[in-house]
């Protein structure tokens, strides 16, 4: 197997646990659970292979319809009664977000897209899952959460990929290490509560005169 | 006309009746009525399209434009005023779920899927309108009810239609056949309570030691 | 520059200006804002060049990045602390809506769609952003107002697109006479209340025998 396939089934079912965690918060049956994890885990390379024109992975190598089913019955007997669930729920979804934005981009840079493109289409498959899943579940999605870095981290692990991809240094070390980066920024800004201004420069506070 | 174009177009008009009676109880006006049941008319077929790299049918085929319109003027002047609204958008969400799972399952089939891609973009485009439909209006999809069956019968029917199509025993009183049963396992499971265990094993009661 | 282009570059930022004020106002941080302008600006089209089987122009050609960057600028820097939020919003949204009604249908005429087809996609478009842009945000989608018409003019406005084209009688001129027409229609609607009737003919008041 290919190092993009072996992350890619990794981050499905990183995105997946985080899915049907929250399908187990919201007391749904098995299947909600199964069906939560799955468009967690698959949605965002779903998006990213339409529009690349190709045939959606999850639906053309049953492969990938492994992760999802393993993360609903990791949470069913195993993670279901964990007292810190949030925390769990958001390092689960860390790890797809470093894994995804690492084999969208390198997927697209594949395909020929140009390097803009490539980086934009690696973070809309990592944060597209996420996002999928919370608007599923009728909540307000992570990626807008005020209080720590989500987007930051996938932007610059995309950028990291397609930069170290046209340099040529771009194999399995440089791989990881990105993915390391992604993975560490992510949970260090939830720990230390790193944000970035807000949309309106002076929403809070004096108004400009 | 063929078989699976009259079950889509079937399917097509339940499904955008489940909308148009969730417009009108919601209050939105006859075109947002128009809309959101071509949302859950069209929703599932669209997705099945584009995964299957189509041109989607309710854009190719103007005559998937007549169900949702008389599903809307259905709900304008007979089905607005009706008491039992919340079952009766249960009925037609169940009609449409039954033919949904045939027809995307075939369509799959016949595009030369393997059989666990058939199965699953046919439970896609059987859960993907209504999916669709509760996110547009901003509730929580009737997929993830716990107290009925929602996935499991469509899941049932595309795995039938599977099953039956590379034995070489589908056509059309098989068809028939497999909606009765998806139709009736959901109507009985809505009637009698009939659900599946919760996504957390251990969730309520004791804990596992 | 084409004509076409230059109208879908302006849509694109008035739907992001639209989406990142809405950031601003949920206090969204600035990348949150990039990413809500992003949705609501390039959404629609993504969703039509999909259907179209082609690349998405925002995957496609770098230059539709640049609206999104400038609206969460402007929304940062000038518009963040402007009292009249939701008028401004609504009227930024009334843009888009004109522009890409136009834009969608143009381009799915050029493909070879057929009428019906071609003035779908363009309300498809013209309404698509602005619906995934509520939908991602968690709120009931602005198309849904029961106060003011929405789609109405979008549909007006695709109609005319489709039939100018058709009489070959559509150019520049016409497109911003259109644009015209449909922006006036939607900010009329919203200034005097103008609205259709409900989804249901007799919810109101008395039933029919």
């Amino acid at each position: 197997m290919s190092l993009a396939l072996v992350l890619d089934l990794f981050g499905t079912f990183f995105f997946a646990v985080s899915g049907s965690l929250l399908a187990a918060r919201r007391q749904f049956d098995i299947v909600g659970s199964l069906f939560l994890g799955s468009v967690a885990g698959l949605g965002g390379g779903v998006i990213r292979d339409l529009v690349l024109g190709q045939v959606p992975s999850a639906f053309d190598r049953p492969v990938y319809l492994i992760p999802p089913l393993a993360a609903a019955l990791v949470v069913f007997f195993l993670l279901g009664s964990v007292e810190r669930f949030r925390r769990l729920l958001l390092v689960f979804d860390a790890g797809g977000l470093a894994l995804f934005c690492i084999t969208g981009t390198v997927k697209a840079l594949e395909a020929g897209m140009n390097p803009a493109a490539s980086a934009l289409l690696g973070v809309t498959t990592a944060v597209g899952g996420g996002l999928l899943r919370d608007v599923v579940a009728n909540r307000e999605p992570q990626l807008f959460n005020r209080r720590d870095l989500y987007a930051v981290p996938a932007m610059l692990g995309a950028g990291l990929v397609t930069v170290l991809w046209h340099a040529g240094m771009f194999g399995t070390a440089a791989a990881l290490g990105v993915a390391a980066v992604v993975f560490g920024l992510r949970v260090l800004s939830l720990h230390y509560g790193w944000h970035i201004p807000r949309a309106a420069g002076t929403w809070h506070g004096s108004r400009r005169e």
